[in-house]
């Protein structure tokens, strides 16, 4: 049974305390910093805070169609401080992962993307060879000649060696039988997150997690997931900014992605968020998914440990 | 522990006892009667032969993209005596599950069907309203009005009660968004069938399984499956044709749908032919899905009974 997690929300001294126990914080964004375009009030000033207490500050995003410039582009906008290299997002963790762990012979090293465009920024930042995405020759309906040619294999490109699939509002027909017949043929699967839906005014729709599953499904095969709560991206954020885990706090208001993600990578700690998601009822059951070690109504309450 | 099944093929007398145990046969038909558009040989001759003998034959399919008159027209062009009493698909049984078991009120009775035009000539059939299916204004990229339109409801179809997903060449984000959120605000969700694959060309593509997958993943929810192996369709089968079902034998070649079908269907008989998906080792593993009654190298051996 997890320990009850300790309400920080008008506790100044306790917020003070939590803010240097840590020396890097990863957020997750959307539910936490902001809905769709909608900033929270005091994030801005909560993220300035932090940095000018010498923390670091990391976004950590399971949404694959931004690459990282385009997520600085929106952190921006909304008037949030932070660089190219403070931003971590699915597509960036599947290309690093492709390239530095699976390190595929050339000839065999080419990534079938479904997906849009964030995948492929972060695949060619990486130098890897990718066909799919969002090229307008995939953007149809199947035809006949499709359906034979993936048959005999006659269309199939023997250089794919790894079906890679991400959030595709253009999925069809096509984009997923192909992904289906290249893992078929022994190409790797994965996924850069599973996450079964999106939210998006004020609603949801289908995420990542719901686009690979029709792969899935046919194959028989679940993909290996890059995104949150995976520890494939935990491994990678520590290797590319050498945190010390104990003295990192995830940041986050979902508990199957981001609380999860931080316990299961064993940070010092978790603080759950109560402007997204989950709420309090979440965890308070006995078959919770997880338990944040703190939780606060809204991000910007840290600013009453300033 | 399953009696092994009794083996047909060169047993003359074997398959003379056999054919006179019943009076109804139900055919799967794609890896039974054919593998795409190529006949198996003998299979017109005994068709002919059972109807000869005075047996009903009935074509049992989980195709849901083809009506029966579209599979009449198919059976005819291979040499296969049929009309178009004979034939029952699992679109046709969608449309009887909805108008005769669901009986839903006017004004939410409307039908949202994600599949081709198979469903939409068999709800046509039965009288049911629908929108989607072949319908060009679904078969587009999803826009930003899309989206609102879906969160705040505005172009949701007040009148919708159901989702029917079926097999569908044409699916995109679009339908899939729209099925999500129909289902999310309490319409009933169906599938033709849930077959995660479909043969084609001597190797395999997604089945309606794998359409309705990401609807069913977004929402946490299964569609109850209106074909084989549901005994859904079993009950519509037997209260259109008035079988005995101790006269009745399935006839197939997948264990997890047509042998599953017959079985859990208390049939008097399953026969098993190996021109398709299972093979004989399938059934003697320890954790097999199903074992047949009979099986038989091929259909046409039945001819040996003649």
């Amino acid at each position: 049974m997890a320990a009850t997690p300790k309400y920080l929300t008008g506790d100044g001294a306790g917020i003070k305390e939590f803010i240097d126990k840590f020396d890097t914080f990863l957020f997750d964004c959307d539910g936490v910093l902001w809905n769709g375009d909608h900033v929270y009030e005091g994030v801005p000033e909560t993220i300035s805070l932090l940095k000018s207490k010498g923390k670091r500050v990391v976004f950590v995003t399971n949404n694959s169609t931004k690459s990282r410039q385009d997520y600085v582009k929106k952190l921006e906008k909304l008037g949030i401080p932070c660089d190219a290299e403070d931003v971590f997002g699915s597509s960036y963790s599947a290309a690093i992962y492709i390239n530095r762990i699976l390190k595929l012979p050339p000839g065999k090293n080419k990534v079938f993307a479904i997906g849009e465009s964030g995948i492929e920024t972060e695949l060619a930042s990486e130098g890897i060879p990718f066909i799919g995405g969002t090229d307008p020759n995939f953007r149809r309906d199947i035809t006949p000649a499709d359906f034979e040619g993936m048959a005999n294999g006659s269309i199939l490109d023997p250089e794919v060696g790894v079906v890679l699939c991400g959030l595709d509002f253009h999925i069809n027909y096509l984009k997923l039988a192909l992904g289906f017949h290249y893992v078929q043929r022994g190409a790797i699967f994965l996924a850069t997150n599973a996450d079964s839906t999106l939210p998006m005014h004020h609603a949801f729709f289908l995420g990542a997690g719901s686009i690979m599953i029709p792969v899935a499904n046919a194959v028989g095969e679940q993909p290996t997931i890059l995104g949150k709560p995976s520890q494939a991206m935990m491994d990678a954020v520590e290797g590319k900014f050498q945190l010390d885990r104990a003295k990192t706090c995830m940041i986050g208001d979902r508990l199957n992605t981001d609380i999860k993600f931080g316990i299961e990578g064993k940070l010092g700690g978790t603080l759950h968020v109560l402007t997204g998601v989950n709420q309090k009822a979440d965890w308070d059951r006995e078959d919770a998914i997880a338990v944040p070690a703190y939780y606060a109504d809204k991000l910007s309450d840290l600013l009453q440990g300033a």
